[in-house]
């Protein structure tokens, strides 16, 4: 019953989108709609050409290859993930999502499979968001979270819109960017970018939903005043209060829940200089649980800490919430699909819930989602160092092609 | 026996200056070797030849105008401060000193009075450090602390030389830039720049001394990390290490010395983004006491903060000691004759060690020094709203115009 991918074509398939935008340190620089990207696509269309699969381009530059099923009217299986990248990010994150979802239709291919439902491959529009903000923008506008006129006139750091991008590089396709039709599932293959599976020993991630988030940005407003001259009583120290704060948030997790994780990742401070007290500091808070009672729960906790703070040096306050995501549970059929597939194919398989939002976030609110993660080396992601070994690809590909089959329901 | 200074032309004389690189919000933007500073310089030298004193002007650019004593081989008493300002600073600091010490000459010839010493008003060039650094430049050259052509090649955030801006302006002089002879003694005036006086309801500060200062830069080097897949014992986190650090020396005068004060005035953070664990995090530590051996305690704690910090989020860490200014102690004498002119004019003078760097500090080290106070208002500096009132500056200008007749000595 199992499919056996060829693991010798999925690497080679890696490799040819590695050398797109691959950089000098083995990792690549592929930013959503530059030359890179624009080539990525490209060499995306002609692996939809060479698999006979028709081709659609909806408005925001989402591309979807589809495989018909034996039921052209059966709501459709979506598989894939995203080819864009980080800066300076790795080959893996992404790009083997969209790698397996391809290999998965070569294989229904090799073994002459008819699905009862249609297959459509995916590749998602700027997942990353360091270009254009937000992150996972393409599926986002598809599901309807984001209006696409108005992310269509978002702009890069050098003042460039979106939509000209888009045009530039030939990518506004003529499909509305929304589902064309009800879809059945949709599966993404992602590697986990933590360190969970590789700690535990596991071969693969059964991914059973996505912690919800809440981003905060916190600004103290203090005086600034000569560090040589003022009396340490006087003072309204801004970032003192600060340092008060990102202790608070360190210690956070450990009376929230088991799977809380809380950050502070910006800080800037002004004047900034050695020789005078910090007037302003500005910081993001952000909070991750799976439970959205623990979620509220931390940033009340956050918001004391901050008046606590304040308080403390006689300085004004302000917190914005400028980011909430709720946490989404995948339901048990695209999950179990998922279990039972690593479990056919002799994997350990570990249940986890995902630390960071993915395409399937948005996919989750259109069809039932779920996700396979692969192991990820010392949790690296977003860096060029970031690691999956192909033993690792193959394992991982191989339970979502097996779960995808599954779903589409084989014709025998 | 006393003199008392004429208040109002000291006011005119204050306003006079304040209109050259005056901003819209009342200060200064009279960054030095600028056209601002040029003009302020031409207008010193107005002041000098309008008083019918020769003008010396050395390869520094500081500028020296001299009334001559009658005994015109006695050492000379040197009198002034600097007319640069800070970006947007007010229009006392620096300038107050050298207007005081016109309107001391110009006291001197309203009651034809002629001093045993020569007497020499001084415009010492870059004390405010913001431009080119170091602060405290001009007098540092001269006095020897800093070597003239290492200084001249510093350059402003433009890419300008020092002393290309110097030969711009047409202030590089012909006199070499050290003491020409043994001086007798320096005085300068100059506003608090921080609120003990007001705090005290005292008129006038006797400075007896400088603090000394040790500035370290410290970096934190840990591992940048996804915010949400990476588990909170999973991290090394450069910017909780610096949190600690920033609360350790916030705390650290309080078991240190009743004056000693210490700050964190810059810290910046790599990568510096809301989901990324924060990498690479440097900040600044100034530390400032009158006693060398608490500075040295301060800085041996500091050091312990950082490795236990370090130790606690497994980071590594770098102490850099980037400058140490030793402790000055004004001699009795010129004190002295502060503190009795303060007396003999009915005002409450109140005996205090400055915080903050100046030009004395360099004058130290070549003749015996001290300086005198004004009242600045709320502690303010470095800013648009510093402010001591015009009555404040008549007090403290009538004690250093007092003091520098008495070290001057009066011909009878």
């Amino acid at each position: 019953m199992r499919i056996d991918i060829d693991r010798d074509r999925l690497v080679e398939t890696m490799e040819e989108q590695a050398a797109i935008g691959g950089t000098e340190g083995g990792g690549l620089h592929r930013l959503t709609l530059s030359d890179a990207d624009a080539e990525a696509r490209d060499w995306f269309a002609d692996c939809a050409a060479g698999m006979g699969l028709d081709l659609r381009v909806d408005a925001f530059g989402n591309m979807f290859a589809r495989r018909e099923g034996a039921d052209p009217d059966a709501e459709p299986v979506l598989v894939g993930s995203h080819l864009d990248s980080q800066p300076y990010g790795g080959i893996f994150d992404g790009a083997l999502g969209v790698v397996a979802a391809i290999e998965f239709v070569r294989t229904l291919d090799d073994y002459g499979i008819e699905t009862e439902r249609p297959v459509e491959v995916v590749n998602w529009t700027n997942e990353e968001g360091s270009r254009f903000p937000p992150a996972m923008q393409g599926s986002g506008v598809w599901a309807g979270a984001h209006d696409i006129e108005a992310e269509y006139e978002k702009t890069d750091a050098d003042g460039a819109r979106l939509v000209d991008e888009l045009e530039r590089i030939g990518y506004r396709g003529a499909d509305p960017a929304e589902p064309r039709e009800p879809y059945h599932a949709y599966l993404e293959l992602h590697p986990e970018q933590g360190p969970f599976l590789e700690e535990t020993g596991a071969d693969v991630g059964i991914v059973t939903g996505i912690v919800g988030l809440r981003w905060a940005e916190v600004t103290f407003e203090g005086q600034a005043n000569h560090s040589g001259t003022t009396p340490m009583h006087y003072r309204d120290d801004a970032l003192v209060a600060a340092a008060d704060v990102v202790t608070a948030i360190r210690r956070l997790p450990g009376s929230l829940g088991e799977r809380t994780v809380a950050t502070v990742g910006s800080l800037t401070v002004e004047p900034n200089s050695v020789n005078i007290v910090p007037e302003t500091v500005r910081f993001t808070t952000d909070i991750r649980d799976p439970d959205e009672a623990t979620l509220d729960r931390g940033v009340e906790r956050m918001e004391a800490e901050v008046a606590a703070a304040a308080d403390r040096e006689g300085v004004d306050y302000e917190v914005e919430h400028t980011m909430r995501a709720a946490s989404v549970d995948f339901p048990d059929r695209p999950v179990e699909a998922v279990a039972e597939a690593a479990a056919d194919l002799g994997y350990d398989g570990r249940r986890m819930v995902s630390g960071a939002g993915h395409d399937a976030t948005h996919a989750a609110s259109v069809c039932e989602t779920a996700m396979v993660f692969s192991v990820s080396e010392d949790g690296k992601s977003h860096t060029e160092d970031e690691f999956t070994s192909w033993a690792d690809c193959y394992s991982s590909a191989s339970v979502l092609a097996n779960a995808a089959l599954d779903l589409a329901g084989r014709v025998d």
